[in-house]
């Protein structure tokens, strides 16, 4: 079973490790990361870079295929050699996915025109653009189309998919191996617990994080 | 600010990103990933590689070091080149942390002797090989040692920390940046919920999925 990840420039590097953790462990399991070109790909913030080992036109038939957000999604909605790679290995996919403002890369390649699908909180409203049904969940699965919210959201969507393809024993033993029992210290994860001051506050830039949401 | 992120090969990969992805977004932040050679260093599994953008030599004194486990810290568990660079940083550092058998490798350093710290669960029993003191808990803070458990506590152990660093408004936000809100679709996440037999069946390898425990 191969799994393919996605890169391009300025992906978020959990969008496409948190799945990584959890799928790679599958028994039968080969994970390949893709690129345009092979090398290496830098996260958003720039002091990261994971390795792309093949370049896109090596990977031509997937099982899987996940494609990770980030603010790179910005800069590939419109890039056809991308689009036309989600377009063209999804014929042959069991599950096509994605984690984060990925799901506008899956809308834009027109995978999932009418489709439920979620995606960040602050990018939501821009999956209808495309033609694809936003919907507040933290995982939504549709046919083969499964989609997550933002970021840290992967690793949700990873488990469920991982049940889905080895069976409840299998996920719950990759569950333990890496010791996913979350236990945030604070409760703002998000837009439905946090305080709608917060929320406006990274929207406007009125708070700044690095790689902030409005750069 | 700067972070230094131990890399080596066959770490975990979500050890090292799990934190990179909050710590990174701390306005001021700069974080390098550090590796006994510049270059790719590949996680456990094979299937990806990091980019060490620098060599220990050229790592003097960040403020924070975090150092991630995986099948790898049996490798360097004896490692002087690497012992000892964590030696010498921690000499500076406001942050000496780890996650998962990563916090072996602070131990073997002789860095945390007689405190109490926290490992993957199926390495606790290692700490006080080393002269710490294993307790079972997700996050440890002991003065400025801080340890996670396995895997995807560092995560939990990051947010912590940004809140210590930066504030609860910081932490809150980049909380709500990368969407953290889990919703594990299973419960087996730790051996206090994870059945005793699914535990059992894991250290014995009667249940093995890849990069199994015991191998």
């Amino acid at each position: 079973m191969q799994i393919a990840i996605l890169l391009y420039e300025r992906f978020t590097a959990l969008d496409a490790v948190g799945p990584y953790e959890i799928l790679s462990r599958i028994p039968g399991a080969e994970v390949v990361f893709t690129a345009v070109r092979p090398g290496p790909v830098r996260t958003e913030m720039g002091s990261l870079a994971l390795t792309a080992d093949a370049a896109l036109g090596e990977v031509t038939d997937p099982d899987i295929v996940l494609v990770p957000g980030g603010p790179g999604t910005r800069d590939f909605i419109a890039d056809e050699p991308i689009l036309d790679w989600i377009r063209t290995v999804d014929a042959a996919t069991t599950w096509t996915t994605s984690v984060c403002s990925g799901s506008l890369l899956l809308a834009a390649a027109g995978l999932i025109t009418g489709r439920p699908a979620t995606s960040h909180w602050n990018c939501l409203e821009y999956l209808p653009v495309f033609g694809a049904v936003p919907v507040t969940e933290r995982v939504v699965v549709d046919g083969k189309y499964a989609t997550a919210a933002g970021v840290s959201a992967g690793i949700d969507l990873a488990l469920d998919l991982t049940g889905r393809i080895a069976g409840d024993r299998i996920a719950e033993a990759i569950q333990l191996v890496v010791e996913y029992d979350p236990k945030p210290p604070y409760t703002m994860g998000s837009t439905g617990t946090a305080p709608a001051a917060l929320v406006e506050a990274l929207r406007t830039s009125d708070l700044v994080v690095q790689s902030s949401l409005s750069e």
